[in-house]
């Protein structure tokens, strides 16, 4: 056989997608030839469409075909907030989870010296300009609770503290609903230490 | 906002895909996107290729782009045995497990009068023209032993009796490596009743 069939090297395309293995891939192609070509085909033309079309966001870094994102681009969102967040899911988790109505920045990563990953490439030189220019009353450093992540977030404190701007950061401790005696070590710790005057 | 944002449209998309719930799809269009845009091409040119081009091979109705499937047009496939089974999977999988040397022929179903398909559905015209024209010496019938692959397997040995052609089905039992206590009744009482003399 010269090239390979086309079922396989369907199959193989389709392991590119993330948790993706040979059986499951196996699987999508034939329900997608049996069933749903129709679905098969939408898919291909809007993948081809959004590897091709989506970029950044000029203002905030989020992933968008636009040359400026929905949520920089909305005139009811409040531009006194700004979010720092590490990447695109974390947009939609806030968006999805929470009332915030103000703006974001996404960094697409997080510090990480030994990846080769500094400042310019997490765009904070766009961010402190933006930071000079326009400062927002309030910047709320999301970033994950990593090593990285407080790294992170303590360069961004560190570079925001040279503007009058309030500083805040996103509560970690014991999540809801769970239970003291099943939390982490550190996360328990790390919720004592953060404890909270209630009266 | 007139249409949908095109990274909304992709994650969209992406559920069409057997066992892609909405998390899971958005994890795909955000790797895809950051990590690797050229998979996606990739990805989206196959799987375009692959809905307009594959069809069924003219002689067994496996998927094929080509007008005869590979294992049809092998000439070193032995001809005269062939074996039945329901679905292009069932190919693979028999590919993949077994020394098998010998043809296919594909229902794509099961005989299932409540859902409409009947024989002429699965090609059962087809194969019964094969049969006449030019018989196998053996016919392995590998439905699945479900009630609908019964009914089928019975059906096919009833067209095949017509004809002086060896008609057989693969065995079902204890698989191995699986223990008698925990097998399920109706396959332990199959195991029984088909029990072979080893001496």
């Amino acid at each position: 056989m010269a090239t390979e069939p086309l079922l396989s090297q369907l199959t193989d395309a389709l392991r590119c997608l993330p948790g993706v293995g040979p059986k499951s891939a196996q699987r999508m192609a034939l329900y997608l030839l049996e069933r749903n070509r129709e679905g098969g085909m939408q898919l291909s033309s809007v993948l081809a469409e959004a590897m091709q079309r989506i970029g950044r966001c000029r203002q905030c870094r989020d992933l968008t075909e636009l040359e400026v994102c929905a949520i920089c681009a909305n005139p009811r969102r409040d531009s006194s907030l700004l979010c720092v967040v590490e990447s695109p899911v974390d947009v939609l988790a806030i968006e999805q989870a929470t009332a915030y109505q103000g703006l974001y920045f996404v960094l697409l990563g997080r510090l990480s010296p030994l990846d080769g990953i500094g400042p310019a490439e997490l765009g904070l030189d766009q961010l402190a300009e933006r930071l000079a220019k326009n400062p927002p009353a309030e910047l709320i450093i999301a970033t994950n609770p990593t090593v990285e992540g407080e790294a992170t977030s303590y360069y961004l404190q560190r570079m925001a503290k040279a503007h009058t701007i309030r500083i805040t950061r996103i509560a970690h401790g014991v999540p809801l609903g769970g239970e003291l005696e099943y939390t982490d070590h550190s996360t328990l710790a790390h919720a004592f230490g953060s404890r909270l005057l209630i009266d």
